[in-house]
């Protein structure tokens, strides 16, 4: 059997573009004389649409287009993902599916059975779950068709499985001779390598091809890498999709290929092409043509300015450099050189005329308390009013250069740094964002050496350095991948780290700084647990170890 | 049988001195000579630790706290709100139950069988459901116990259900002689009414009378008021525990009581209490003494200070009054007569000495563009500037004034009045926020009249009323009303309203401004669909009608 697999990025919500998107597939497909063009899951509305999927008119549009898709079908088979709706006495009656077309109509809808709940998934919120998984018989072929989740269950890949029920497993069992799973899997370095192995543990056990079908680019803080794939009967990877990008791709399950190997480049490599799709597609679906960063002479916003070079193009990115009085020389000149190796538009616009006034006006209200925080907020503060100034005023995309490990600890000022709207890096640890720029710079320096070699500093204080009030980076991370990604508590850091003191006090501080993460913009997720949707804390919460 | 009713508010991951609130309860219960003693759902880690109970330390504290209260026991009876773990080879094996105690130990446990997963609950994200519900005789009753969303899923009630499973039902038809419900029910206007009347049909068809316990207190956002509630067999509400604070309560089921009824007070008069109940805890929890507004002379932050005295005492509320040069006479003069009628502290610092500042700063920058919404936002953002700064050095909770209408279509600046920690009133409508104010100066005026009278207006630019921007607040809270709460959809609203243009405006303007939500402050909920975490919109999306 020959399958195209169009690994499309939706646009959540747009049932028309998406629709169009899916008949040009089909088309295409027909041209190229396969039996099947498979779409990822919910296709047609984008993956997730969230609380979209609550509303009447918004499913009943979806119905609309699926049928309308379904009547353009000749003998060539159509799958894709939809929301399909069924009259049920009890419960929503809603269902997370893939629906297979071909003679003009719907042919055969196979619901999702294992809805994921955990992360950044509440798909039990929307959906109620399949209560049979049937195979379809089509030229020649038992399809076994399933939806994401349900092929992540597989008792011999897992030691501890999350379902009872086991769909593929069912599938197989009813004689499925090629499996179809159509999917929306969000990217997190390491999960790529991941899909494979299991999914060749499963083919080759069970005997069975699989076309895998995945969607691409960004909804907001999710990002979708693509990579679609396929393989034989003896769980050898034979077809893979473009990373990050839309692709079309023909399997033939006749056809005996080269095993594809390394499918998971370079952390470094990996991260950069996810974070420039994330951003990218973030500007291309809310209509944002430029971008606009601070720039502060530190590492963060240089390697934020290089992502959006990428994803905007050079002519499109506009950095303003903000120094105030405890800006040390090299800030300047460091950013001038970086200004100089991406060739973009830049500013100079000095906070220290505004600090003054806003000290001179508060200055009665302060009691004659002396200089404390507050002063350091207020500069990052300034700045946050002139970045938001410079958007409001000519439509830039305000990106945020936080890392994890300060959005991590709080070492960031609410309407201050923390001002935009996405965070570019808030996925990647301080020693991440270093290992990164170090990684551009293989070849020729692009982030300047200085930037990579100076201390890091807030530049809020003088000869203000970030050790002052945070322990070194390299420990820091290493207690919050721990704690953060790991679910590991203190005595098992500690254990590990030693430290106990500096342990407890980073734990103390990731708890209590969830009301600032609750107002950060979205942060691109690129690692399985990131800051956002996917990891919810109490913000008023008092638990003590 | 004689029950004591503990009315708790509990502190969310505070396992030890919610223990300790739980043993007091135990003891009094005992001196009452009480047969058994409840507490609500969860009690023993407040409602809801959300991810924190994907913590095993998290887990093992709360285990070791129940067996703790277990060994305590005597020939009295304890009930409370756990986590439970079993050991089990597929899924989580964590449960949310009810644990019975006496005679030192565990003597039975029933976990929770419905999952509410929708709204603000995502259950299904953290626990199993119980497999099975069984009876437990104590003291020569047959004790029928349910966890909250257990026992709302009556079929005598509802025309639709959401679940297959009625577990109360079982236990009824397992002989159940007293039915005992642990809760954590959010406040929203109606829900108490509602709660009433779906317990008395429930335990009038069954003939069995009902223990229903709640929590009370604010958990951030979500405000619990209490209300526990007593019903004999022919479903008469026999008790009811105080609103919006501790109680405890004895329900001797042989006792014949008047009925309770008027459970609801009226809306402003609820809103307020709850409001003032989301307020104090939030400081109480978090360690805030003092409250910190901005007093624009309009309606909303005049309410906000109301609420903020009645939490926090009039000695503990400063607010700050910050004209420009597009301030009225009156903005001042009403604050005045607001301040001195809640006897409050305040300052005036203007704003213009630093918007002019900043405009001559960033005058190059602005490319000789004529003023537009940038220069509103940044008046809007200095305030903001200027109550953080305040906030930092005293240590004020700064409260965000922000109404429901505002925060739906974007009306409102990002980093300018939607600074703070707390949104206090975004959960009533503009219409709704007059309504109170209205309400309050019922006996004397303590909302200066002319707030209520004058028209709605930001003041950011010369002569600016809201009505230049939006829709009457009529017309726009009435397609709000429907549009986010009723779920309707533009045909809907439009055969119902008229103004076809304005409603798709404003349709328009609450889809295109969830990234404006996302960074908003927690908004306290007193509706059964607020803004949070509760409502979740993709930020990027283009569904369109």
């Amino acid at each position: 059997m020959k399958i195209a697999l169009c690994q499309i990025n939706p646009i959540i919500g747009d049932i028309e573009g998406n629709k169009i998107k899916i008949k040009e597939g089909y088309l295409k497909g027909i041209k190229d004389k396969v039996d099947l063009v498979i779409f990822p899951e919910l296709a047609i509305c984008g993956y997730h649409p969230l609380d979209l999927v609550e509303k009447q008119e918004f499913r009943d549009k979806i119905n609309q287009a699926s049928e309308e898709l379904a009547s353009l079908t000749g003998s060539v088979g159509l799958i894709f993902g939809s929301i399909v709706e069924e009259y049920e006495s009890v419960g929503r009656g809603v269902y997370n599916s893939a629906v297979l077309c071909y003679d003009s109509k719907v042919q055969f809808v196979q619901h999702k059975t294992l809805l994921p709940n955990y992360d950044v998934f509440d798909e039990v919120r929307y959906f109620e779950a399949a209560k049979e998984n049937r195979v379809h018989e089509f030229r020649g072929e038992k399809l076994g068709i399933s939806i994401c989740e349900d092929i992540w269950n597989d008792a011999d890949y897992w030691k501890h499985r999350l379902y009872e029920r086991d769909p593929v497993q069912c599938l197989v069992d009813s004689g499925a001779s090629l499996l179809i799973n159509i999917s929306a899997s969000p990217y997190a370095f390491g999960r790529r390598e991941e899909r494979k192995e299991m999914l060749s543990v499963l083919t080759k056990t069970d005997k069975v091809p699989l076309a895998y079908v995945c969607c691409t680019g960004a909804q907001t803080d999710l990002i979708f890498d693509g990579a679609s794939m396929c393989f034989n009967s003896g769980g050898v990877l034979q077809k893979m999709g473009a990373k990050y990008a839309e692709d079309y791709l023909i399997f033939d399950t006749s056809e005996k290929l080269d095993e594809i190997t390394n499918v998971e480049g370079c952390y470094e490599k990996e991260v950069i092409n996810a974070l420039v799709s994330g951003l990218k597609d973030y500007a291309d679906k809310s209509g944002f043509k430029k971008a606009l960063i601070g720039l502060s002479g530190g590492i963060d916003s240089a390697l934020v300015t290089y992502i959006a070079v990428k994803a905007f193009g050079n002519d499109n990115v506009h950095v303003v450099l903000m120094p105030s009085e405890y800006s040390s020389e090299g800030s300047i000149s460091d950013s001038k050189d970086l200004i100089s190796n991406l060739e973009i538009s830049s500013e100079l616009i000095p906070i220290q005329p505004v600090f003054e006034k806003v000290k001179e006006v508060l200055n009665p209200s302060f009691n004659g308390l002396s200089e404390d925080i507050t002063e350091e907020n207020l500069q990052s503060r300034i700045r946050g009013l002139y970045l938001m100034a410079l958007s409001n005023k000519h439509n830039y995309m305000l990106c945020t250069t936080g890392n994890k490990s300060e959005m991590a600890v709080g070492y960031a000022t609410l309407y201050g740094d923390m001002c935009g709207a996405l965070a570019v890096i808030a996925d990647l640890y301080k020693t991440e964002v270093y290992q990164v720029a170090r990684y551009l710079n293989r070849d020729k320096e692009i982030i300047p050496q200085n930037i990579i070699d100076k201390a890091p500093s807030a530049e809020l204080r003088p000869d203000q350095k970030d050790e002052d009030s945070l322990p070194p980076y390299d420990l820091l991370d290493k207690i919050l991948l721990m704690y953060l990604e790991e679910y590991k508590e203190i005595n098992e850091i500690v254990e590990k780290l030693g430290n106990e003191q500096i342990v407890r006090k980073v734990l103390k501080l990731v708890d209590k700084n969830e009301f600032k993460r609750k107002q950060a913009a979205p942060a691109l997720r690129v690692t399985k647990k990131a800051f956002g949707y996917g990891r919810r804390f109490p913000i008023v919460q008092n638990w003590e170890r």
